[in-house]
């Protein structure tokens, strides 16, 4: 198997060209070539097919040639991926699948991607949905104290969230997020945590618990939720169109709130480099661990 | 640059076949493919280069056909490494350049190494040094309680080491090794540190705090420093040579000391694939974090 590896805001993936949806990629498969030392390391394997060569996608081939099937590091099948839909796009253009933008298919719905001429990619995301339920973020902690209980923000994106805002970049910088931070009424599905702090007019600063992965570098949904929970309280409101700018532990981002309510994600793109795979080992490794 | 990805007990490299050491290696090309998410991700690079084209290992050219150029993560350059070496080992026999066995040019002097019929390869690891003061350990935490301070063994394999022994495995696993742990008197060179639990008749377990890397999965000289630290106060010696096996997180290696006082490690050692790098890509890298 023969892959590209590739990041936005160090949210790192193993791409996976097949075109014709003809590569069985299995659970085993995915979890071994992900593994950071005893494979070679990514957060998910993203599979480049034709939409209409594949089941889940089929029936959007009209609006959408291409499929992202996203699966996250520990095998399981993901639904959508805003930094692995700028990387997918910069993938189709270096290989010369497409021009400069790409309607792809997403488990998630279909994604429309652009590459901007300052070598940022722009994926549109959909509406953001608030959540009546403020749920309160019990258990925190920081390298220097608990935190005390918070009151958050819940919404889908569509994936949920529930976003805190924190007083300071102090506190941000000592979290503790190697444990999931408790929320009291979750989720029914669970959640993405993120922790919010203002550096500015509509400039945010976040870190991120995402659920299944534990604290990530980026989440390209996460730092959509952070700037549109965080613009319902904006101190210096405008009105109209917003853009946010959205610094994570991997880069920065920045979030376009059209006025339709529409979110596009803008961000870096970035290709390192192809990774065959031995498949000798790789068959060593379906053995072992199984499909 | 074409680089190989493979690990042994899951200390993982970037092996980069150079044979005439003509390739411009620098100090940001290493930090950039090493760095986990923004790059392919290894513990460090080990360049391939026949002994007599490089000028430091030129005067062991009649002893050793290959030098391994061990640079680690952040750049810098490094002596030796026992699950490197071996790694090494499996690339040339992979690559056709030798047959079972070859003596390695390294820094820290010439290693010879083997390939063993069940998959494992052996590495002679040199005499250790004891060193006649014993540190103590006066700051490992776990993740329930401080431990009270702790008296260890320094020696030399022949990077520096410190070993200390605990009681039992709940301890071992709630270790907190994400800060150094403070040692008393420390090595002038500074030293990593070995956490160890007796398993059973000459049988480790350990996790080991390596200086300048934290925490790894593996150490392969940490290793053998474990296994001679705690021979000598094994409650059931045994004449002769002995043969101890050393559980790590990345997974089981043996050491074996022989009635020389020589070390051998033995374990496994695994090529995961080939990582072609974008040229593009290398070169911003370069730009952005100078060389």
């Amino acid at each position: 198997m023969r892959f590209v590896k590739g990041h936005g805001t160090q949210n790192d993936f193993l791409l996976l060209p097949d075109l014709d949806g003809e590569i069985d990629l299995t659970p085993a498969a995915v979890r071994a070539v992900c593994d950071r030392r005893a494979g070679i390391g990514a957060d998910g394997v993203l599979r480049v097919v034709r939409a209409a060569k594949h089941p889940e996608s089929a029936d959007l081939a009209a609006d959408a040639k291409f499929f992202m099937d996203y699966r996250n590091a520990d095998g399981s099948v993901a639904e959508m991926c805003g930094n692995g839909v700028r990387v997918f796009l910069r993938y189709l253009i270096a290989a010369g699948l497409v021009e400069q933008s790409a309607a792809v298919a997403t488990r998630g719905g279909i994604r429309s991607a652009r590459a901007l001429g300052d070598g940022n990619v722009s994926v549109q995301m959909g509406l953001p949905r608030f959540l009546a339920d403020r749920p309160i973020v019990t258990a925190a902690s920081t390298s220097v104290a608990q935190l005390p209980p918070l009151e958050a923000t819940a919404l889908l994106v569509p994936n949920p969230h529930v976003v805190v805002e924190l007083p300071d970049t102090d506190t941000l910088d000592a979290l503790d997020l190697r444990a999931a931070p408790v929320v009291e009424a979750p989720l029914p599905d669970g959640q993405n945590v993120e922790f919010v702090v203002r550096r500015g007019p509509r400039h945010l600063a976040m870190r991120v618990h995402e659920r299944g992965s534990g604290e990530t570098r980026s989440c390209g949904t996460g730092i959509c939720a952070a700037a549109v929970a965080l613009a319902r309280t904006d101190p210096e409101p405008v009105e109209g169109p917003t853009r946010w700018r959205v610094d994570v532990p991997g880069g920065t981002c920045e979030v376009a709130w059209g006025p339709d309510g529409e979110l596009e994600l803008l961000g870096p793109a970035v290709l390192v480099g192809e990774v065959d795979i031995d498949e000798r080992w790789l068959a060593e490794q379906q053995i072992e661990h199984g499909r």
